[in-house]
């Protein structure tokens, strides 16, 4: 790795919330192991235990932060259970986190060098502890990392990781079932289909029809739509929403997360303000 | 400027809450500039899009911050559109964001020498969406500045700023009608009056009356209120507010933020525990 | 005290919530003050004026940090009465806050070398209001003893440190009645009762009867347990809670924090999953 270890922060992504003290806990043992460690909040209100909400939010992360960044991910539904605690290092960045899926989709953006699976208790707090492994394993394993151990120093390599796949879109005749992936802090509608998916649609007309609503207008910002109407747009992060200029378009529609939306070719194009 | 481009933290106030990447993505974007940069968090959660709300956090925040600092100020409903993204320096600080008037009230508070309008591409990430410039522009541009690139670089000098008026108490016979600005943690009710324009009744006797329930006493401190019973007080930004000590007083008095309130004089001075 | 200022970060624990700028205001006096200092947030979301949640906050976190930090724990009520403001030196750390309680639990996990009435209004801010002691009185003096001034500087010392008591369980004829202390992010439920306390029950048998629901089931973690019946379990600061498998126990058993919970011996070893 030519980065200097200097510039190496440590990324947090858990589902611990604000209300306790554990992210403030795990920053504690970071700094105990390395006092100068740099740590960078990424998101801490991953929905409890959703490793697929926490696995999005890395892979849609990932590469806005420094190479050499180290991401400390834990949703750990399996803590205290044999499920393996793990460290990936992929050609751009250092994955730590339970081994159920969460590292899986950002791991796959880059080429993966070595898959680590973590065992030298030397490099965990003394007591591990079978409900809070960020705190315990996850946490000094980074920060041990990020002061400069070798990734080989922290367990045997092993061949594989648990994979993860979001849901995709299931084909229908004339179109696809969809599913709300997320409803972010606007009140936009994530869906679980990209701008590359979406793209036969919005060139050949569309409809989405969600909780009885119809829905055909495209629009390439919130700026550029019409105020009031649910309208499809790309996020930022490439994938397709349902969104209302200056609105909440999931009070609006009344939807909620893994609700179902179905998208039809309309033969017919839409109106979208000139995109 | 004089001051080292060290001592320059960047602090970032959004409406980007805390349930998505969105911050900590525009954190790692940063820091994938300016691997040194300081990052502080004024707050993310402004209320989705309101600029109002977000020019008053920043107006009252600025001068509690370093000489020097940085501000990332990123409430944007205009995204997208032809409103302007700019750089303003001001004799103690810059701030960075959308011209829509959020920066407005606390550029007002030092003299303001250049307004930059930030079309330089080469500072913005390679590719700018049109939905999310906190990460495409704003961030970059804080994190170029605080590595020490000057402010001319980043685009022409323009020569006003989009400005924003808070709604000021509305005269009425005998006293004014004011508007709950917002509800903090705590429950207390803000409202758009200073400590100033309030003197006067305070002087005289006043009443306050909100949803029917009249308000009459005045207290210096939470500590000197008696239990239960509202009352108003200066807040830590010099605007008065109503609060019930260890209590929650917009739940209280069913308050909710833009309601009304009326002040009047009562030409009798109120209890006010001997301030 | 060996260690130098520059591995002391500031500890930052508030009933500020985030939704306002106390923190982040917070935070600017700090740096304005000591433009290097190491900032960490323990938790800003202690229930407000909730010295018990606050101090059970810090007394579980402390030691998870390292030797020499400084800890503001701004939970404080009485602010603006006569109530101290204290600074707390104990073996490994310091601690600055409002002589409320909030202090003492964590303060009494090492031994206390002296206890500062904080009275130097030099080392405040110039202007001290009646509102906000975190901006004006502790972050200052935090983040003045971070930038390595003598604890003997801040004022004069004395000789003792409000107490606070958290609630003990209460001895009835074969058991005890519990209090619920919280509820977690995952909706666990967590009881006045350290594992200590619970070891005799734990041996014999018990039932924990809440809310009319009988929970005999004790499992060492999550993964143990079986889905969707409620358990027992050791959470991760040593106390007891009551927890489902994949779920949120609180809202299954409509529990909320203060509830009463009765635990009773059965004579007859429970089910635990080999425990």
């Amino acid at each position: 790795m030519p980065h200097p270890t200097d510039s190496r922060p440590i990324v947090l992504l858990t589902d611990f919330g604000h209300i306790d003290a554990f992210v403030g806990i795990l920053k504690g043992v970071i700094l105990s192991i390395h006092p100068k460690a740099r740590m960078v909040d990424l998101c801490h209100e991953v929905a409890p235990q959703d490793i697929g909400h926490g696995a999005h939010l890395l892979d849609i992360s990932l590469e806005y932060f420094p190479k050499g960044s180290i991401f400390c991910a834990v949703v750990d539904p399996g803590v205290g259970s044999s499920r393996r605690a793990v460290l990936v290092e992929t050609t751009d960045y250092f994955l730590v986190g339970p081994d159920n899926g969460v590292l899986w989709p950002a791991a796959g953006r880059n080429r993966i060098r070595r898959i680590i699976h973590l065992t030298r208790s030397r490099y965990f707090l003394p007591q591990v502890s079978t409900t809070f492994h960020g705190r315990d394993i996850f946490g000094p394993v980074a920060a041990h990392l990020s002061a400069g151990i070798d990734p080989g120093a922290f367990g045997p390599q092993v061949s594989c990781l648990t994979p993860f796949a979001f849901p995709e879109p299931k084909p229908i005749a004339g179109g696809m079932i969809l599913t709300v992936r997320h409803i972010d802090t606007f009140g936009n509608i994530g869906l679980n289909l990209t701008r590359e998916q979406f793209r036969q649609f919005a060139d050949k007309g569309f409809c989405m029809r969600v909780n009885q609503v119809d829905i055909t207008g495209h629009y390439h910002s919130y700026a550029a739509a019409p105020e009031k109407i649910p309208f499809v747009m790309t996020d930022s992060a490439g994938f397709m929403e349902i969104a209302v200029k200056n609105g909440d378009a999931a009070s609006r529609l009344h939807v909620k997360k893994n609700d179902p939306v179905v998208l039809t070719a309309r033969g017919e194009k839409n109106d979208d303000g000139g995109l």
